[in-house]
C-alpha cells in the first residue's frame, strides 16, 4: 500500500495590521493580528513542488491590507467573511478558507466620566482580547460560512464564594476539602453563532457581560459549574449562539502557612502559583443546535 | 429545546517532574513537563458542583510524583500508558484518559569524543523537544490506546537549495520569484504509531536524524514539498509509524536591499522576520494506516 | 595580585504574594511580585560556602508573607520601605536591602458609571503595571531610604501629531522624512522621590495622568522631545519627585504600500512590527535634586 | 531651580541580522541579534525636537547590514568593535558608542564522530547563547575601548554533591537544612577583558568550559561558593580576563513528599519550581584590574 497526502492546509499567521480612521480630526483605532488559512487541492505542491495552485502567503498579507483600506475593519467578523469569502472565490484551488482575528481594543487618553477623551491619542487597554475564527467553505453538505467568536485572556478572580468539597478521593489524595478558596482563571470562550449577529461588537460586548456578571454571581461549588452557569447564561440572553466553548486554567491561590510565625490567616494571604494548573474544558450547546460544520476546524497537529 | 452540556473534559497541565536515577554514582537525569486529561462522566459536576466522580487535578499530580518514584520513567511513551490505563482503570467515571509529555533533553558536562562525561553533573542541551501524547480509552469500536509521538522546536536552514517560484499569482501579488532563497522552520512533528515501537527513544531518534537527512538532502521547490518528502522518508525507514503531521512555519529571511550603498548581496545577509509568518501544515499517511480512534484527540477550542 | 570578591548580592525573586482585605464584605485585593536583595558582608559564603551570615532567601520569602498578614500591603512604598528596614535591622551582615514590587491591578466586576461594582469579583485590568523599588541602607554620606517608584508597559500610541525630519543623514540612511506618522511606545517610567509622598497611590496616579495628557497634547517632532515633555509636566506638577527616568521603545508602524494595487494610503494602514524597534532612554531631573545615593542601583551586570 | 535633561541615549535595539559566507559550496552561519546605542550631544531633540544631531536608529540598521556585507561577522567582539567605532567617527555628536550582539550557534545537519556535516543545511543548537558588549568612547580619562563578553542561558544541574546548611535564621526561617540537593541555574556569566584576546571565540570556548568544569567539579556548599570557585578558575586561566560577573538564578527543585503514599524519596523526585526563585549575584576581579571606563554602562532605568 502507498504512503500519500493527508490533511493540509496553509497560510499567512500574524499579519499585524492597524488601521485609523480618519475621516475626521477625531480618529478609530482598530489593531489586528490576523492569521489566513487556506485547504483546497494543493497536492502537487506537496509531491513535486508545483505551485501553480499556490496563491502566496505574501499575497494573502497584501491582500489584508488593502482590504483593510478598501473596506474598512469596524466588525472584525465581516472583515474575517469578507476575506475568506474572497479566497474561497477568487483562488480556483481554494476550496476553504479559515480567517481568524486577534483584536487588541484601545481608550482614548483622557476619558472621564462625562468626557469624550483625546481625538487621536490612546492608550492600549491591554485586558481581554476580542477573538474571532470565520469560516467559509464546502462540505459534504453543502456551501456555508461559519462564524466563531471568543474572547481569550479574560482573568478574572472571586475572593470568597467558592468551595471545593466532597470529590472522589484515591489513595494519591492528599488535598484538603475547603469550603472557601479563591476561585481564579484567564478565561477563553469561544461561540459559535447560529445565525449572524445584527451588531457583532454590542453582541460581543453583551456576551462579555453576562459572562462576568455570572461569574459573579455565582456560589461555585467546582469551576465546572460555575462554567455551565456562565454558558447557559449567554445561551439564554443571546438565541443568536448555538454553542459555546470554554478553556479554563484553574489559577491556584495557595494560601500562605504562617502558623510558624504565629499568624492566622483565614483567605488573607495567599500565593499565586504558575504550574501545574488545573484546566477544565467545558462546551455548552443548544439541544437543537445547527451542525457545527467546519466551524471548530482548526490546526492539524 | 434545552441548553446541555456538550464535550468537556479536565486535568492537571505542566507538571514539572525531575527524576534523577541514582542507584549507582553515575546519574541520569528525566526531566518532563506531564499533562493529564481525563474525559467520562462528570455531568453533575458541571450542573450542580456535585464532585462525588471528580478525581482532584492535585492527585492527579500527585500520582505522576508517585508513579516516577515507583516505576521510573525511562520511556516517556510507557510512563504516560502507565499513567492513562491507570487513571481509566481506578477512576470509575473515567472513559478515556489522555497524558502529555514533553521532555527536555540533558548532556552530561564533560563529553569529548571518546568521553563519558561527569556522573553527575549536567547542561541543558536546549535544543528541539521529544514530545509524546498518549490516550487509552473506550471508542464506539471498544477499548485502544494510541500513541503519537514528536518532536517540537526543531529549528532548521537551509542556506541555498531552496527556490520558490511558478506561483498562483493574483492582482494582490508582488513577490518576485526566486531560484535561491534561505529555507528555515521550527518544524513541529507529530507522528501516530500503528503498532508500538520495540524502544521508543530509538525510535524517536531514528526519525529525528530521517527528519534531519530529508531536510538537509532535498532541493526544496516549496516547503509542502520538503514536508511530504519528510514524511515519506519516515513512513518508508519506520513500518510502525502509521502517520505523520508537521506544523512548520516559514521563518522569513529577507535579502537586506544593500544597493543605496554600493553594495550587491547575491544571497548573503538577510533579516530575520518576526511576524507575520507562513504557516504550512501537512500530513503524511499510510493508505492502509489503522483507525486513528482517538490519537488526535486534544483540546476543545 | 589577587583575584578577590567584589560586587555582589542575593535575595528571592519574583515572590508572588495576594492579599485580601476582608475585614468587612466588601473585599480588596492587592496582587503583587515582590523582590528582595540583600547586600552586605557574605564574603564567608562566597569563598568557603559558610554560610553563617546568610539570610535564606526562603525566609525572605517568609518574611514577605508573613508582613503581608500583619501589616497589610495598602500602599507599596510603604510595605517595600518596611521590608527593607526589617532587613537591615534585623539580619547582622545586611548593609543594605532593596525591595522592588509590580503591582497588578483589578477592577471589581460590574461597574457602571454610578455604580459600586461587586464586593468580591475582580478582573485584572491587565493594562501598566504599577511599580517600585526602595534601598534602605548606608552610603559613605550616612544612611538613608530611597525611593523609586515607577510604571511599566503603558503602551500608547498617537495617529497623528506626530514628525520625524530634519535629521542627521549618513551614507547609511535611507529613511524619508515625514510630518505625519504613527508615534507608538511601550513607555517605561521610574520616577525617584525627594521627599515622601503624602499619599503613594494618590501621587501615582496623578503622574500617570500627567505623562498620558502631555503625551497627547504634545506635537512631536522626535520621540526624545516627547518625553522631556512628559518628564518636565511631572516635575512641575509634583514637587516631591526628584528625577524622572524613560525607556521608550519606539513601536514602528510603517505605512503598508497599497500603490501596486492602484489604493492610496494616506496614513490609514500600517504595519506594526516587532523587531527591531528604536530605542530612546533620556532622564529629567532638577538642577537641585538631592543625591541619588542608593536609589538607582539594581542588578550588576 | 530648572528642570533639565540628564542622562540620556538611543539607538536601535535587536537587528536580527543573518550573514552566509557563501565563497565555497561549504557555507557558514552567523545568527545575531544586533543592538546599537548612541551617546552624545543629543540636548536639541530633547529640548526642541531639532533632529540635526541624531543619526536615525534605521541608519543605524542599515549601517549593521552593510558592515556584515563588507566585513563580515566572524568574531563578533570585532564585528562589534567596528560598528561602535564607526559611530563614534563618524557621527559629530556622538561621544560613546554601545554594540550588544547576542549570537545564536547552529551545527550542521549529519555531523556524527568524525564526520564532516551537511554543507548548507544546519540545526539551531539552541543552548546557551554568546554574548558581547562593546563600547568605544571618551571618558575624563581620555578615549578607550571595552570589552564585556559573556554566557547566557547556560542552564546546568548537578543532581548530588550540593548542600545547604549552617546558614542564618531568624524567626521567619523554617527550611530544613539539608546535605544532599538539587542545585541548578541559568546563568549569565558577563566577563571584561582587561586586553584584546588573541581569538575571542576560542577565548569563549575556552572560558565556557571552564564554567562548566568547575561547576560540576566543585562540591558546593552554595551556589554563592560555587560562583566564586567558577569565576576564579576562569581568572586562572584566562589573564586576559580582569573580572567577570554571574547572575544566576537558583531554580529550586523541591523534593516530591511522597511519604502519603508509603513512598520514600531519596534524592529522586523533584518538583521543579518556577517562581519565586533565588537570585545570586557575584563579581570576581583582579585586585590589579585596569579601570572598567564604560565597561559596564548599559540602560539607564
Amino acid at each position: 500500500m502507498g504512503i500519500i497526502l493527508g490533511a493540509n492546509q496553509y497560510g499567512k499567521a500574524e499579519i499585524r495590521v492597524v488601521k485609523i480612521d480618519r475621516d475626521t480630526p477625531r480618529h478609530d483605532i482598530h489593531d489586528l493580528s490576523v492569521t489566513t488559512t487556506l485547504r483546497g487541492d494543493f497536492a502537487a505542491a506537496h509531491r513535486s513542488g508545483n505551485q501553480a495552485n499556490v496563491l502566496p502567503t505574501d499575497s494573502q498579507k497584501n491582500t489584508v491590507f488593502a482590504f483593510a483600506k478598501q473596506y474598512g475593519v469596524d466588525q472584525i467578523e465581516d472583515f474575517a467573511l469578507d476575506l475568506a469569502r474572497h479566497f474561497v472565490e477568487t483562488v480556483p484551488a481554494v476550496t476553504s478558507a479559515r480567517v481568524g482575528i486577534d483584536a487588541y481594543a484601545w481608550d482614548r487618553v483622557g476619558v472621564a466620566p462625562g468626557e469624550a477623551g483625546h481625538d487621536h491619542a490612546f492608550v492600549r487597554r491591554g485586558q481581554d482580547i476580542r477573538t474571532t475564527a470565520v469560516t467559509v467553505g464546502a462540505t459534504e453538505h453543502g456551501p456555508g460560512a461559519w462564524v466563531v467568536s471568543g474572547i481569550k485572556d479574560l482573568v478574572v478572580l472571586k475572593s470568597t464564594g467558592s468551595e471545593f468539597r466532597g470529590f472522589f478521593a484515591d489513595r494519591f489524595t492528599t488535598l484538603a476539602e475547603t469550603d472557601d478558596r479563591i476561585l481564579a482563571t484567564s478565561l477563553v470562550a469561544s461561540w459559535r453563532y447560529g445565525e449572524p449577529a445584527a451588531d457583532w461588537a454590542a453582541c460581543h460586548a453583551g456576551i462579555r457581560a453576562v459572562l462576568l456578571d455570572t461569574f459573579a454571581g455565582t456560589h461555585s461549588r467546582a469551576l465546572q459549574q460555575t462554567l455551565q452557569a456562565m454558558g447557559t447564561a449567554v445561551l439564554k440572553a443571546h438565541p443568536e449562539v448555538a454553542e459555546i466553548r470554554f478553556a479554563a486554567p484553574n489559577k491556584h491561590h495557595f494560601a500562605a502557612d504562617l502558623e510558624p510565625f504565629g499568624l492566622d490567616n483565614p483567605g488573607e494571604v495567599f500565593y499565586a502559583a504558575d504550574r501545574p494548573y488545573g484546566l477544565i474544558e467545558a462546551t455548552v450547546i443548544r439541544e437543537d443546535a445547527p451542525d457545527a460544520g467546519l466551524a471548530w476546524s482548526a490546526g492539524l497537529t
